[in-house]
């Protein structure tokens, strides 16, 4: 069996290992995750590499360098999933950097520098609401106030890890250590539909996005359908209805940038009465935090005119901002040369979800490969990655990590 | 005090007669409906009225006439109400009718046709989710199936109106005799701002608008709104959002036409996911029925061009559809002429909501008078008639009559 047809059988195998009967969920420091571990463990001693736990529940395979010990290339992704899950989402990352070394050391190759495979213990926050906690760690960003955060039973967070097997009095220990890091280099499915469309299997990611969400509100006033003519209404759900369609107009005429209204809620919601208020979601995201915060601006400034034009009250609350996390355009020069060895075109994109390498950016320079998924589909059971593409990602990894021995 | 003044005090009496402790609730044959009938029935005798229950429990006052007692006219509302509703929905056309005939009375004077006030046992439909329980039996159109209807008790209609001391098996004997209908006269309060925008006390109704529900959904497909480009999307409340305000334009145009889309429920409904799908209502209302269908027919036809626009699939299910009554123009005129006795202007309008009339014009020609209530609203504990419109009204009430007297 070739490393890429593996790679697939383990992702089968690993997606069966679940907190959930019927579903794959596997949440931080959970029973699952504890078996997920051990099952990596063994795949990573199979591939010839020592393996440790850190602190926080991260699995690590190491593959020592051929001369120079003091310089690091981390790999890997995250074993941690969302409810109801799809099997690639994470788990491709990891298993596809094990399949490197294992088809390194058949080969007889070695590379200069040593490598660390990571399987992150939690990036989707499942179960603490807070997101990439083992990447967080392994970056010194976990502090005391997380690990007093209670999940849905209310085991708090330190008490996880300590059942775990880790350590939550530990957790400067998992930072990784004097080594030079050379990068850290993830390959996730896209989780969105470009490359599908495009006909690639992979492309190189430029950035995580920047993102924005904002809450929206419209009060107007409430009135009976039936005896309220039209000219003296203040219906909060075309005011809202108005701002969705400028959003959409305007993201579609900023190359890169999406915005999304997802969440809408009316009141009083009954078919014969005027809404008297809308609240709306609103969520901006690009890879230039200049055009993300443009865009704020300017539609903040639209729905302030729905104001008078209307005769509502609006008001804006950002819930949340956080800026974009460019790649690193060593490492993705060198991606890019790898992929197009093995594939006619290659396109750069944003990624527009968050990953652990916007974390890792914090210490390393950082790279990723994105492998194309069907219909654009992930966090879902049927999310799916091809085996020819998951072959072609494993090349193009191969290619990458020999340049960058050419290179260091 | 003047009978203005009293019908106002009785308001506030009547207001207070509850089936809900703190808010004013009163249901078709509950106990709060029998008190408020033995009240209303004492407000009656006072008037000089000989008074009756019908089969269904319509409570009915009669005032002779002085001549010719083939002829009857028929004035009125309803006293059962909404939940938490206001005291003036309904009750002011009762009361107004009974201090009509005890103004008459106390005058001295007499007309040539019997008089005869009716109080409707149901109109809002609150306990069996049916509306015009009243004039559905006055009018012969409440069947067995009706009186096999549950309320959320789990108790039959037929076990309702026996209870309150109707009898079920003789829904017949409800129906108008042989005496020649003159005409049902409702005095109502707008429920709708009209009149206190244009600053009028009361307004002279054309019709009870004809009215069409529809439920239109549109379907598209769910997405990561990161992930996600704005060119790939097939976002199902954008395409909401065009239908809301081509609905809210059509109307804007089209004189008297009002259309509201009043309930939306999205799917998924999560901020950073695009909407799979997007179910609205569509409530549109004219006097005139052929203006209302081809303002069907026109939406229809902008939310299917938006299925090929938009990547949707859009599905239109009719949900309800009424015709428009209109008021008798005989009985209008008269009503209309009195109020200019009143008021320097009088302006027609028709009623966007449904009224008894709307029943009784089945079997009879029918007037609506609408008195100006505060800020339009109805259905609502705030609801509001001031003492000074109430004998404005009533005044008309007196001269109509009056004047009808003189063409009989």
């Amino acid at each position: 069996m070739d490393h890429a047809a593996q790679v697939m059988e383990r992702l089968e195998t690993l997606g069966r290992i679940s907190d959930e009967p019927g579903r794959l969920t596997r949440e931080f420091a959970s029973p699952a995750m504890r078996r997920a571990n051990e099952l990596v463990k063994s795949w990573m001693a199979q591939a010839g590499m020592t393996t440790r736990a850190d602190a926080v529940g991260n699995l690590i395979g190491h593959s020592p360098g051929a001369h120079d010990s003091s310089k690091l290339l981390l790999l890997g992704s995250h074993l941690d999933t969302v409810r109801d899950a799809g099997k690639f989402d994470g788990a491709l990352g990891v298993l596809l950097a094990i399949a490197y070394v294992e088809q390194l050391k058949a080969s007889g190759q070695t590379v200069d520098f040593g490598i660390d495979v990571i399987g992150f213990a939690d990036e989707e926050g499942l179960r603490y609401q807070i997101s990439y906690l083992g990447s967080r760690a392994m970056t010194g960003q976990l502090n005391e106030t997380d690990l007093e955060r209670v999940d849905a039973n209310g085991i708090t967070m330190a008490a996880a890890i300590a059942e775990f097997g880790g350590d939550p009095s530990q957790l400067n220990s998992c930072q990784m250590g004097s080594e030079t890091l050379l990068g850290y280099v993830e390959v996730h499915v896209e989780q969105g539909p470009v490359l599908e469309q495009k006909g690639h299997a992979v492309g190189v990611v430029t950035a995580i996005a920047g993102q924005t969400r904002v809450s929206v509100t419209f009060e107007g006033k409430s009135g009976h359908a039936g005896t309220t003519p039209m000219k003296l209404r203040c219906d909060a759900l075309c005011g809202a209805a108005e701002f969705i369609l400028q959003v959409e107009r305007y993201a579609k005429l900023q190359p890169g940038l999406v915005a999304t209204v997802g969440q809408v809620t009316l009141e009083p919601n009954v078919s014969n009465v005027i809404a008297a208020h809308c609240r709306l979601t609103f969520d901006v995201r690009h890879q230039i935090d200049r055009i993300r915060t443009q865009a704020c601006q300017d539609l903040r400034l639209f729905a302030t005119g729905l104001q008078q034009k209307r005769g509502l009250t609006m008001t804006w609350q950002t819930a949340q901002e956080t800026a974009s996390v460019p790649c690193s355009v060593e490492l993705s020069n060198l991606m890019r040369k790898a992929a197009q060895r093995h594939q006619a075109e290659v396109i750069d994109l944003p990624s527009g979800a968050g990953h652990d390498a916007a974390i890792m950016a914090t210490i390393a320079p950082v790279a990723m490969l994105f492998v194309r998924c069907r219909d654009g589909l992930s966090h879902h059971p049927a999310e799916f990655a091809s085996v020819e593409d998951i072959r072609i990602a494993l090349e193009v990894l191969v290619d990458f990590v020999l340049s960058l021995t050419s290179t260091t």
